[in-house]
């Protein structure tokens, strides 16, 4: 009988988890309200949708190049220069199967097994996990209200001091989940500068771009040439189930993500590459979505606290609220458990992205409809009486 | 600055590189033929593309359960029962962006660093730039006229005698890439047996199920509940750009496989799990497509000799004439180049599928139209003459 590998044993990701349960629930007829995973509840823009009807309509979809279609990599750069007045060559940028590819092919041809890597705790657990499953050694560095929630080159400093490792790799998400800390234009030239100094692979994930809403909404890419940018059409763009994601790199990266991209992935779908060169364009439709999660974000922040669930972290960008659960319970795993059985309204458990303190938060989406957010509430309001 | 990681120093993929070039030579207007990558010119299924259009009408395109959506698991639990007669429990099968996703959750799986994997020799590079980027130790079995072009259990004792490697894995095509070799129920049955005595992880790949020419074309399922059984909509349902997969796991096997894929791949994507539950109703309009290839194969196994292009290897399943180039060259790297940059014939150098003798060797994919086909060797017969 063959055996199961070590590196196999990551964490799950409980908000997958709580979705495949949130899934059972509905197919049995049950009125679940998931805010469990951060996918908006809108589809894609019109523009995206028509293009990638237009696309079944004309032929074959087939394998690309494995850094992506040209149309796309070209309205990417026009889209960094419209937004951002970044000039980006579109050759280094590659077109990925979403962000999860994209952090993938970023470690690979980055990092060898044993290198180590900084993230901020709590963050995103998928980076944890990937990382663990590729031998490297994670450095998670709790972000708290005394360095604004995120990582600085003091207290990058200061875990390599405590753990003794040294760093190969620091990863940055701004916005961030869940903590929503928006990450300023002096911050990140700041960590910037630390990494180049130390030779550490700077990593800056964008996926919340677009979805800021207090604070100084930055790219990497204005400060430094040489940060892995990592981004995705899933957030603000509305096309989570598309799979689709960009990075942009360092010249001399270009090439060793391409060799290991035709390997691995071979290409990202070609029907969602079509239809996110298409969405670029549709900046005005997905800002009204924009507007009602700021309405949601509103709402939390009054309606969680009088509950009982205060507000953790900054949520100045994202859409997640990161709620303190203490009053409640100290294990975040059966408070998510019991409020999916009981009030069907699913959440994901802190311990998702924190392993010492999650256990007393919970992680809330407010990317779904305004109705829905606020039957939510109710029902939540309710059941903690 | 920044290291590149030694694992990311994998060979690139030929193949992905010359379509890439035959890319660009087309989008300058060139009239390129490309042989090169094995993908259909037929579109997916009608009822595929019908699906899909249907469901970017409905409403927002998302993340499904990590392990893809019921109906799909469903609908391929069905076609087992149909066309294999093996009953299998829809919880054993994953749904996989591609059968990309599925080696790469299966290695991950399966093994730790530094464990080794017999594959064949000549065989897909995937599987080696795969296992060679996650720390694995890739022992390449030659296959050849003597063992039926197959692995079997006599190749592996030797293979691991003669390298003192002790084997955690062996991974299996039927049909092969790029041998077309069709691995009969004994011989697999023989297989399974051997790695069962010897506590190895039996991998199949059964992309090319669907394109068996001759021979007789057996699951490994239908030999042993133990093998991981890998599988695509790319081949056979013409849904290359799709990227969508499927994986049937032992039991055991299902968690873990789970909680990787949740962090690595969040979930395949959703408009292509829709597209490809319909296609398996499509076996009619997709046996015209097989019987336009089964042509093609036999126009090249008889024009392709008779060019001083002798057939290398069975032929029987799959697409692809794996050929013997020695008459015209000992570089088949530089003989590929030039038939493109001279003729704009795509086709793979053999080093692709095999560094040790791949120098005298090509392929050339028969899933194209027929009159592509002839033209291409028509502007061969030519160039070589």
């Amino acid at each position: 009988m063959f055996s199961i590998s070590k590196r196999s044993a990551v964490e799950p990701f409980h908000a997958m988890d709580v979705l495949a349960e949130a899934t059972r629930r509905r197919a049995s007829g049950l009125p679940v309200i998931s805010m469990a995973v951060g996918q908006p509840s809108h589809p894609a823009p019109r523009a995206a949708l028509d293009a990638a009807k237009a696309a079944l309509d004309d032929g074959r979809i087939g394998y690309t190049d494995a850094l992506g279609i040209v149309d796309l990599k070209q309205a990417l750069a026009t889209h960094y220069g419209e937004r951002h007045d970044l000039e980006i060559d579109p050759a280094r940028i590659a077109i990925t199967t979403g962000s999860s590819a994209g952090f993938n092919l970023a470690f690979l041809s980055l990092f060898d097994a044993g290198d180590a890597v900084a993230i901020a705790r709590p963050g995103y657990p998928a980076y944890r996990n990937i990382l663990s499953a590729l031998g490297l050694r994670v450095v998670e560095v709790p972000v708290a209200a005394e360095t604004q929630f995120t990582l600085t080159p003091e207290s990058l400093e200061a875990a390599q001091r405590e753990s003794g490792i040294r760093l190969k790799g620091v990863l940055l998400a701004s916005p961030a989940n869940p903590t929503g800390t928006v990450t300023g234009r002096k911050a990140l030239a700041e960590l910037a500068d630390y990494c180049a100094a130390n030779s550490i692979a700077f990593i800056s994930d964008e996926i919340y771009h677009g979805l800021t809403f207090a604070g100084e909404e930055t790219s990497a890419l204005a400060v430094t040439d040489d940060a892995i940018v990592i981004n995705s059409f899933s957030k603000y763009y509305c096309m989570t189930g598309w799979r689709i994601g960009w990075m942009v790199l360092p010249d001399r990266l270009v090439r060793p993500i391409e060799r290991v991209a035709q390997s691995l992935y071979i290409s990202a779908p070609e029907l969602s590459q079509i239809a996110a060169a298409a969405a670029l364009g549709a900046e005005d439709e997905l800002d009204v979505y924009k507007a009602s999660y700021a309405a949601n974000r509103d709402f939390l922040m009054r309606r969680l606290p009088e509950m009982g669930l205060p507000i953790a972290s900054p949520m100045d960008g994202a859409f997640y609220a990161y709620v303190d659960v203490t009053r409640f319970t100290n294990d975040s795993m059966e408070f998510a458990r019991r409020m999916l059985t009981e009030i069907d309204v699913a959440a994901t458990p802190g311990l998702d992205f924190d392993p010492l303190e999650g256990h007393r938060a919970m992680r809330m989406s407010y990317a779904g409809s305004e109705a829905e957010i606020a039957e939510a509430v109710d029902r939540m309001a309710d059941w903690l009486n």
